[in-house]
């Protein structure tokens, strides 16, 4: 990662003294940055990155600017197939970042010079036995009643589209809208984007977000550095919550939710092993195969709460390869390549938090839990605006990192 | 391993007019080593370290001394758990070997400064149904025919001993004299050892056997380097063929057998999550658990005919991870740590070819397909004598290398 970011700015924190307006605009020393993203991830990068887009002077904190989540990510943009019930309000922010996807890819690779893996492949998530075609059903149903466009086919129509799925299954439906992107080259894109735009970015995590006057005045570095900012933007993922001096009435609600993703490598032949993203539902877990061009099939994932552990274990693995196997057989003979596991912020309601706090100047944009690879679109967009007018876009209003203070959610 | 391997000694061979005799011990220039050992695993080094040890000047050819299939293997001394019908004659020489072991461990302990990771922690070997109790009490039967040291327990005594056995183990067999190394420490040793003994290690990798006069004279590597040797020993595991140069009443029968292998991490806790090699027959196929005092638990081993591939799949992991599941079900939480596939050379009759060859100054050590690391200390001693004495010790006669020049083996 050196290569790609920046070295640490060097800047001090103005000295501010109680008594002394600080904020931004206002009277006393200017703040070094106009924004200051805590967190490096796919939501910090295209914060910043937009951020720095409307002229705002933006820096980055993390120690490992480019990790986290997005390095195991599977990169499903899956709007449609991830509906659940009670999370219609979230489904019109997916769908609205879901059709933001093609301009934003070519736009991020204008920026970085480099692609982000967009493939407009469609999904097909499939039932293996009769419970699961019932609970397929029942989601088929949902979505029609949200106006979605699925088509429900049989196993046979199932396995026409894509031969190596088991002669079990027994039907499935068939989502034309559901695409994936590559997390890693979209984070590597970001990187890069970011560096153009002129985003700083200081290797580090934020020890402490600094208060003075009712409101936020940037953020303290685990190595005492300071780093004055008129705004800041807590995007760090399940750890967003971390930083001290957060006052009472900001409330983080995050907790790690733990993904096992595996990765193997198909063979470059024609037909290829397979076109498109293939979930299913086996024995209640969920499971997809994303198949890139590259040849890379990634298959996931586990779904545990264990705090901030990332191991992989055996039981995970057993069980991803367990399920795939009995999804699509042929793939025993593929190498596997990579074992990793990433931690998803999730929050009561499973959708995320975005924009103002109630602390002046303290921004979040967290939360995505298993959307945030899809919800990089808007999320940039909306803590943009939010950066520079006070104010969230309506579609993300719903979404309003205030939602928990008073202890609602938005769940329908 | 730059740090402990010496750098090639840039000997290049003397140059042999046609009609001038060139053999160690003959007219002609004096061959710059004594012994040539092309191929630098546990069994190459171990020839190697037992040659230096008898005076010779000794030189090891390989691109990646250490390397290899011990990198990969469990490590057990598995001569009575690893008995097959029709395989009497090698368990007298797998006994021989495992007898040999602590002595063997320890000086070689001496000789390098470190430990190879002898455990003599004994064996179970449990079924998990009616067939396979069936196929075990087969097993029994043969070893008490044997005369070998073994006790049938019943499901609850196999718990007692091994409280994180699965519920359904049936019975099983305890094994108390078979025990396990390290095979990494082992080869660190190995290489150290013969260091210190003033082993020359030529990085690289053998592309003819030269011969003059009926007789090996020593090696020319891929790089064009030759190497005049007294003696030649091919201990390139399942590439010990490979040379070019070798006259056709020379046969090396030796085919690559993969295994694919995992490497998990066990909890530092009293009582220990295993405490001697637990191994079972899982729906035909062989799978063992081999836990060392570091915390490494290894589990293995797929038994696959593809060539020289050594692709870690995910089919080898899924089946590796389900039958170690149902054998010790608590292994789920483990990290799995590592992933790997190994080449085991195995001959007609899984017995290893030793010792001289029909072309005069010509040894074979390779063929041990399972038993590498058990054969190591007989397989150092038996071929050193060769190399000095030109005949074989007693117990490794019936492994001559050229039994299969004839179109017969050693099979009972």
């Amino acid at each position: 990662m050196d290569s790609r970011t920046s070295h640490a700015h060097t800047s001090h924190a103005h000295t501010h003294r109680p008594g002394v307006r600080s904020a931004a605009g206002s009277a006393g020393p200017p703040a070094a940055f106009d924004a200051v993203v805590v967190g490096g991830g796919v939501i910090g990068l295209v914060t910043a990155w937009r951020a720095a887009g409307r002229g705002l002077r933006t820096a980055v904190v993390d120690p490992s600017p480019g990790g986290g989540a997005a390095q195991v990510a599977a990169g499903m943009l899956a709007a449609v197939t991830e509906l659940h019930h009670g999370e219609e309000a979230l489904l019109d922010l997916n769908l609205t970042s879901a059709a933001r996807y093609p301009r934003f890819a070519d736009e991020l690779a204008e920026a970085a010079g480099t692609g982000i893996g967009y493939r407009a492949c469609g999904t097909l998530s499939v039932a293996l036995d009769a419970d699961d075609r019932a609970q397929l059903r029942e989601l088929h149903l949902l979505q029609e009643r949200c106006g979605l466009d699925v088509q429900w086919l049989t196993g046979r129509e199932c396995r026409k589209l894509e031969p190596m799925l088991a002669p079990g299954v027994r039907g499935g439906l068939r989502v034309d809208g559901d695409h994936q992107t590559d997390p890693r080259l979209l984070t590597a894109a970001l990187l890069t984007a970011c560096e153009r735009a002129g985003v700083v970015f200081h290797r580090g995590w934020a020890r402490e977000v600094t208060v003075r006057a009712g409101r936020a005045t940037g953020v303290v570095l685990t190595d005492g550095t300071a780093l004055a900012a008129g705004q800041s933007v807590l995007a760090g993922g399940c750890r967003s919550g971390e930083p001290a001096g957060l006052p009472p009435e900001v409330a983080v609600p995050v907790r790690p939710v733990k993904g096992q993703v595996l990765r193997l490598r198909m063979p470059d032949a024609r037909p290829p092993f397979l076109s498109r993203t293939v979930r299913a539902v086996v024995r209640g877990g969920h499971v997809y195969l994303v198949p890139r061009l590259s040849g890379e099939l990634v298959i996931g994932a586990t779904s545990e709460e264990r705090g901030l552990d990332t191991t992989v274990t055996a039981g995970g693995v057993y069980e991803l390869l367990r399920d795939a196997h009995e999804l699509v057989p042929g793939l025993t003979e593929l190498p596997l390549t990579e074992t990793r596991a990433g931690l998803r912020p999730a929050t009561p309601d499973n959708a995320p938090l975005l924009g103002p706090t109630a602390l002046p100047g303290l921004h979040l944009a967290t939360g995505h839990h298993r959307n945030g690879v899809l919800l990089a679109p808007v999320t940039g967009e909306a803590l943009a605006q939010a950066l520079v007018t006070g104010e969230l876009p309506d579609y993300a209003r719903p979404f309003s990192a205030q939602r928990f203070a008073g202890g609602r959610g938005v769940a329908a």
